[in-house]
């Protein structure tokens, strides 16, 4: 048999297993029984180890190096290159090393679900504890495969082709100008107050705006499905991509941008090339490319003020009673999704103050894989993280502090960094199509975000794992990935007296 | 390695793919997008194959030619016994076979819930027709390994141990007394007709009634949930038991029975014994002995007079604004219950006429197996055996006549038999546990069947698969399956004159 066929054929069986995977863990962290969380587990860990065998097969070894990559198409040899380093990375890895990760990951995030809502961290942290030795093992052993160091390695499974000198760079670059900037924000505009929400905002109401909107972005009902989930999260196979939001009764604000940034995501997925759909080269381009999609649809569509002068007629619909509310009469509704102000919650943040959680917790988790920091001194080292970054501090609200977020808890440690790299993206890709596109600022304000759509679809959606990391974002932008589109859309913002 | 340890561990791991097909099968009748049937279907044909390639693994029979009979525990050699069934028949089929039977059974499936709606038989029938075809190849190659007929083999796929021919007997038993019983039950009690039910019914207070009859028998939600479906049935997992009904706003009564009825399939399978949960023996004892636990609560606890009159006060409760409604008055809701009407539909059918469905369907799918009926001729001969068996006729309504089950659609033949021996299971164990419960009748009616749960759980539900069909049923109930306690229950049900 030709070596790349095998090798193809092989790793199209791979996507019946990303299937699975991608459906048990949408079912478990939106409608699986508490109880179950124990077979589960089992159940995922056993897909882990299969996917690793698949991928560490010694014929996918054996076809590799029987390949002639002169005889192959352009895109074939990008499929190759994905190929070779799915197999690398599963190979340097043992079977008991995958099935012990995933099954503790799948308890733990369990865990998490239970204890978060109470902020019970002394009953969490076990499971915490054996994560994190778990991926320490991992990213030892990836470490090698890689020629990193085992932070970067972990970093690198979620954006291939970044490094954690690349990474760190960058966010250094951010470092150097957004505490000031934050600062500066925060008194821009004479420091006015904008109106209270004013709520209550019946569920029901939310949901079916969270779907309008989904809907007017392209989000494809026809394969996804809007749930509600205790932290939001795109889930899902191909053909099948869910997105989840959850509401606030007080403010209908968070489940509506929430449910704008998974639909960001969901396009992404939703318009992969069709033709590599079950093969490597036909995923996305690796997770800061993914958030630089969310946060694309939900910083520079979502809180663009034409975009959301429609939303304000959606919620005198959505919420009738009293016409033209203060908390989105004119441009209220702008200004209060644009203030700066530090707070407890990444997810919660504005744009200014959100890349100073993620430096929190991209410090923290390299202490913690690099043993400098044990998950028992976790919420100390936090607290005091806090006050230095923002200026706030959970005072033992686990729940608000270190409980907050569940990537760790699922394993997910070398994430956080593709959050303020994909701002980084979506300011960048922003910047470019507005050169390609004067007549932007109209569009969204009209609700007509095609153009917008198709320049992304063909520039990043459809070009799937083809081009790696950063020559997809010279080709889409023109120039390489830099802090610079960031900043300026940040002053741009947020350095404003007045709108 | 001891050779029964290398099989327990090797079918341990068997647990895990069936967790997933329950969970895939779930997800796709209960919560997936329509436009994901095609990649569900491959990814349902892969579960299907490793799962075959598993059971038909060359290690299993080495191992199960080394094992010493002598050296087993008799629960360890009943499982034994369960582990050489299953080699038996997946060695019996192809990789290529199981993987298209899978895949055409999804797709089947998914073309059934679009095109039953408007009764589209055109559109649904070639999937029908691939189906049927798989279905022929893969009995051929199992009545060869099962020394059977093929039906036969189809059928002990889903009750094993029972032959056709034992089936046969006993609904031709059945067939014998039951078109006479039921021309008398038509006029019992003066043909008098019961009060309509009254609606319309809203969806979310159905629902809690529902939840509540589930909670009540012993479901536990902990470990499972209640959902919608187009078809109800009961799914999931081993500590993930999911039930599923659907409601009509016209009447409560569909959907509260429907839910009492998986709720009973989901009591067996939540007390199967835990020390086997992993493993063959630990599994449900077939599916007419699980349809016997279905129609035992439905029929012989739902219907109960006692447990109605306990079901009445649910109904002041929950549909507040008329007391007393005739429909649910006295003895009211009981007649209405067990009124004897021929009709179209199945699900819909008392306990009188359903074992005429049944048998329906079961002639049929004898034909289309044995090839003596196309799948083109089966509405037609549908419609002549409506009429020979009930005297109604859906007169080219396919929603309600050849489409309204999806049992075929999902390549199940050789299922609807275990129906009828449901029935007569159920009534069977009825009559034995009266003779231990004396109090049985007060217990119903003051809501409390804990005691009666308790003798099901001790005779049927934790001994699993480690009995055989047949010996279960006697040493449950002191006797062989027969069709006397059957008879003898609609006789006291339906031949009395007045409540």
């Amino acid at each position: 048999m030709d070596a790349y066929l095998g090798l193809a054929g092989h790793f199209e069986e791979l996507a019946a297993l990303d299937h699975i995977h991608g459906v048990l863990d949408w079912d478990r962290r939106v409608v699986m029984p508490a109880g179950a969380a124990e077979e589960r587990a089992r159940a995922q860990a056993a897909v882990a180890r299969w996917r690793r065998a698949r991928l560490a097969d010694p014929r996918v070894a054996a076809w590799l190096a029987a390949v002639e990559p002169a005889s192959l198409e352009p895109d074939q040899a990008a499929n190759l290159r994905e190929m070779k380093r799915l197999h690398r990375r599963a190979a340097a890895v043992s079977e008991e090393q995958t099935g012990a990760l995933a099954d503790a990951a799948a308890r733990s995030e369990s865990a998490w679900e239970a204890c978060r809502p109470a902020g019970d961290w002394a009953a969490f942290r076990p499971y915490l504890e054996e994560v994190v030795a778990r991926v320490q093992e991992q990213a030892a052993a990836l470490a090698e495969a890689e020629e990193s160091t085992p932070y970067g390695a972990l970093l690198a499974g979620f954006q291939p082709g970044l490094t954690a000198e690349r990474a760190e760079a960058l966010l250094r670059e951010v470092d150097s100008f957004l505490p000031d900037l934050v600062a500066r924000a925060r008194t821009a505009g004479g420091g006015e107050e904008a109106p209270a929400a004013g709520g209550p905002f019946p569920q029901a109401a939310q949901e079916r705006l969270a779907r309008k909107a989904a809907e007017l972005l392209g989000y494809d009902f026809q394969h996804g499905r809007l749930d509600t989930a205790a932290h939001p999260f795109t889930g899902g196979a191909p053909g099948d991509v869910r997105i989840t939001t959850r509401y606030e009764e007080r403010d209908f604000a968070p489940g509506l941008l929430a449910a704008v940034h998974e639909a960001g995501h969901a396009l992404y997925e939703q318009h992969l090339p069709a033709a590599w759909r079950r093969q490597p080269a036909g995923r996305a381009r690796g997770m800061a490319v993914h958030e630089g999609q969310s946060l694309f649809m939900e910083k520079q569509v979502g809180l663009h003020p034409g975009f959301l002068g429609l939303v304000a007629g959606w919620l005198d619909e959505a919420f009738p009673g009293a016409e033209e509310r203060p908390a989105w009469a004119g441009p209220a509704l702008y200004r209060r999704l644009t203030r700066v102000e530090p707070g407890l919650i990444r997810v919660d943040a504005d744009e200014g103050t959100y890349p100073l959680h993620i430096r929190l917790r991209h410090e923290l988790e390299q202490a913690l894989i690099g043993r400098e920091l044990a998950v028992s001194d976790l919420p100390e080292a936090w607290e005091a993280g806090m006050q230095e970054r923002l200026g706030v501090r959970p005072q033992g609200d686990h729940r608000n502090g270190v409980m907050q977020d569940p990537h760790w808890a699922a394993g997910l440690f070398g994430y956080f960094p593709c959050y303020t790299l994909g701002a980084l993206i979506a300011a960048q890709l922003m910047e470019a199509l507005r050169t390609d596109l004067p007549g932007l600022d109209e569009q969204l304000a009209e609700g007509e975000p095609g153009p917008l759509r198709n320049w992304l679809e063909q520039r990043v959606w459809l070009r799937g794992s083809l081009p790696e990391f950063e020559g997809l974002l010279r080709e889409a932008t023109g120039k390489p990935l830099g802090v610079e589109a960031f900043r300026t859309h940040l002053e741009g913002r947020y350095l404003r007296e007045a709108l």
